[in-house]
């Protein structure tokens, strides 16, 4: 048997690690801060990949590519971007090796010195920004719709397993636009995506909201975010979409024609999601079993483990077990079928647990005889047997179910552990009690910092369907006109 | 109307390099040797990287991630792999920037050292085997069968769009094995891989065959390899797969527990694909026309373009047009419908012959009278007129005639190029007219080394499938028990 996990009252983050230790989802590699993302977390990687990959698709982006390099000089052009843009960065100074004199080892070749340092990416405005000066000349070029799937680098010195690491995997969207309400509406237009796709495919409810100044990213004008409430209490800052006026067209350059042959800056915007997205997934539905997966990006959907007695046994259980696999699939229902002989049926039970696939069946010679099946969920944990025939209905509407279901328990956690502070008392023993508190803020930086020194919590967003409410400021008594969005978070 | 691109007799290399721009598939960034993929050149690497993908999941592999980063001492532990391998590599030695005093700059922060380096990934056995040791114990963990889609650098000092840059996407396949038959026979289906994927998709023949001792990889005891005839007679190495024993599992301590509970190294493969193999695409099967696409891989397979006066016969036109698609679409053809006001259809028709669209279809007042529309076809540049009626039929199978038409054609110059040298004199002769030629060699690194420094030809491999046949080499007369396959090459 597998040992038990750390359960999540005595040590959530260590209950963190072990899941996605555990579950095979990512380990540390040799590397400081860099992760190896193993083959079953990829595999979710690559499901959230497909599902916004279209969705961008269907709202019509195209994917491209960019170099992995921005010269130095890149990186200084727009004053805010390099300002405020954090600058922990891997930096290439070299481009040779050469063996050591008794060539055993090898040494960076000091002869091979770059005249201008390369940083390894940790966004691409910069370098994007230098390229769409070229391919933007009229009106008639844009908007441009672009997005990358890459990796980044930001030189994190505490790291956690997707949550926070110095290389990871994202997407990033770089649009180009004619005017300032088209460039706002493509900003918006991808918070919500970002938004739908949480909500649909991750069974995770978000707040949408806008950024407060401080938070905003280096280089915005406005930055929308969506955040996600953890089982611990923090938020989760899920995904970005930035506004990002006309600065980057401004410190690269990017002018075009318009229709009445002036010459204007370019409007732009970019956002982004990252394999931080696994981080919120696994928190938001996993339990002190292990990882729970909604069906919509589980990399397999269903397991089937027989349980026999000698190979006779299996050989039968197998052919009946090969055919409720094929009605699965010819559903759209993804399906293993894990008849290895080296592991016992209970380890296995164990095994799928942990690693969350939403619906276990066994099937064994007495199953065989009254022609049932076992049915497990993954979410509540409930067994039940069903007839065998026509199971593939079962278990497609008992999929859907679950991943309402999912969605269900998050959002009544989301709003369990959401209230309302109007004293700096009452805000203090909320924050510490962990959630979402709404209250009322003067709208100042200067109070927001202050806020952040004495509680932890920051603003992690101004909601966009907050409804104005007069009121006070909880921490300054000043005058405010509506709350915002507070909480500790990752 | 666009300018006419170079002729392939005038300047081979000009037309290449005018396709990949004026087609807009790639161009040079502002960072030395690393492109940037634009839309259009990226969306034909996601289609193959789409069925690449789906050919390496039917034969049981999965996708990882391993990290962007190798620590400098890694890349000494296999002797082989460190001698014979590249040095010219991007080298963090840094990770932090610094405001400069005035502010206005930024500059390598020289407190920010790290103590060892780190190589950005020119390939990732070492990483991949060091991760390996922490995945494997017993047989019953083997085989591992792991795939990366990632980026990696080589500091390459002569660049050339997708043929060879400094920064190149790609795709790499690391397996594990408990038998050295296993991990052969691996690396042989690997290869037929490849070759299908060439000739199913790419329309492109190639030779599979091994590399002499002098081409190998480096850490490998044997690499399989795929090479394609350009237009202009050289060859193209367009994809390798490598059996390399146990020498990886030894510099990483790599053992497992055999069922007879021994201790035994593992063995390996490792195999590759680049972006590469876009340059090999487009060398194929393009014209002075421009870039010439197989139906599997274009972006869209038909572009459809209204011919028009004024709106109202544009909407009538573009009633007939939408059909078309529809019905085109319900037999799962791509198609892309071109209505933009802002250009001529006789701009749009170089346009897209010059972006390699299979199929262009036009429709006008004309054709609407008459119940008919123009199909032209990119690879013959025929065009005919057909009945409007069932079209999407006439279509369908246009597009199966054109990706077989595209691969004899391809296969028929390859074979008129490759010819049989039998002396010295005639192999020059040949060599330097271009081609494939086959010639006995003595089989010793020495003599190959003097045959390239002479003639510039190199043995692009051993083919697979080459009979024994006693002759005498061509350059030094010893004995020789087969040809092998000698070309200029990329």
């Amino acid at each position: 048997m597998k040992k038990k996990l750390t359960s999540r009252e005595q040590d959530y983050s260590q209950w963190y690690n072990e899941i996605v230790q555990e579950a095979g989802l990512a380990e540390n590699s040799g590397v400081r801060g860099c992760m190896v993302i193993k083959p079953y977390g990829y595999a979710i990687w690559e499901k959230m990949q497909m599902e916004l990959d279209r969705m961008f698709k269907e709202t019509g982006h195209e994917n491209a590519y960019f170099p992995l390099f921005i010269p130095k000089s890149y990186l200084s052009k727009e004053a805010a971007h390099i300002e405020g843009f954090a600058k922990e960065c891997a930096v290439v100074t070299h481009y040779r090796l050469k063996n050591t004199e008794d060539g055993k080892g090898i040494v960076v070749d000091p002869a091979a010195k770059l005249e201008e340092e390369l940083i390894v990416r940790p966004t691409s405005e910069t370098i994007i920004w230098d390229t769409y000066r070229k391919w933007v000349q009229s009106y008639r070029d844009l908007p441009i719709l672009v997005n990358q799937w890459a990796n980044v680098v930001r030189w994190e010195m505490r790291t956690r397993l997707f949550l926070r690491t110095a290389e990871f995997l994202w997407q990033e969207g770089h649009t180009a636009h004619a005017t300032k309400k088209e460039a706002i509406d493509e900003a918006e237009q991808m918070i919500n995506v970002y938004a739908d796709f949480a909500k649909r495919f991750m069974a995770m409810p978000v707040i949408i909201g806008l950024k407060s100044a401080n938070e905003r990213f280096a280089g915005a004008e406005e930055t929308y975010c969506i955040e996600a409430l953890m089982q611990d209490g923090k938020a989760l800052q899920a995904g970005t979409s930035h506004f990002l006026g006309q600065n980057f067209a401004k410190a690269f350059d990017v002018k075009f024609t318009t229709k009445e042959g002036k010459q204007e800056y370019v409007w732009a915007t970019s956002w982004g999601v990252s394999t931080r997205l696994m981080g919120a997934l696994i928190m938001t539905h996993s339990d002190d079993y292990g990882l729970v997966l909604p069906p919509s990006l589980a990399p397999f959907q269903v397991v089937i483990v027989p349980i026999y007695k000698g190979t006779e046994e299996l050989e039968k259980v197998s052919k009946v077990v090969l055919e409720v696999k094929k009605s699965l699939e010819s559903k759209g229902i993804s399906v293993k079928f894990d008849n290895r002989d080296t592991h016992k049926p209970g380890w296995k039970f164990a095994e799928y647990e942990l690693k969350g696939v939403p619906i276990r069946l066994a099937l064994g010679a007495r199953d065989l005889a009254n022609e049932t099946i076992e049915v497990s969920r993954r979410d509540t944990l409930e067994k039940e047997t069903y007839p065998i025939k026509k199971i593939e209905n079962k278990v497609d509407s008992l999929l859907e179910e679950m991943q309402a279901n999912l969605y269900k328990k998050a959002l009544d956690f989301q709003k369990k552990q959401t209230r309302k502070a109007d004293s700096k008392e009452e805000f203090i023993r909320m924050i510490d009690e962990g959630g979402f508190v709404y209250a009322h803020w003067d709208g100042t930086s200067e109070t927001e910092e202050l806020i952040k020194q004495e509680t932890k919590a920051t603003i992690r967003c101004i909601p966009l369907d907050m409804e104005q409410e007069s009121g006070s400021c909880f921490f300054t008594g000043r005058e405010s006109k509506m709350r915002v969005l507070f909480a500790k978070n990752y």
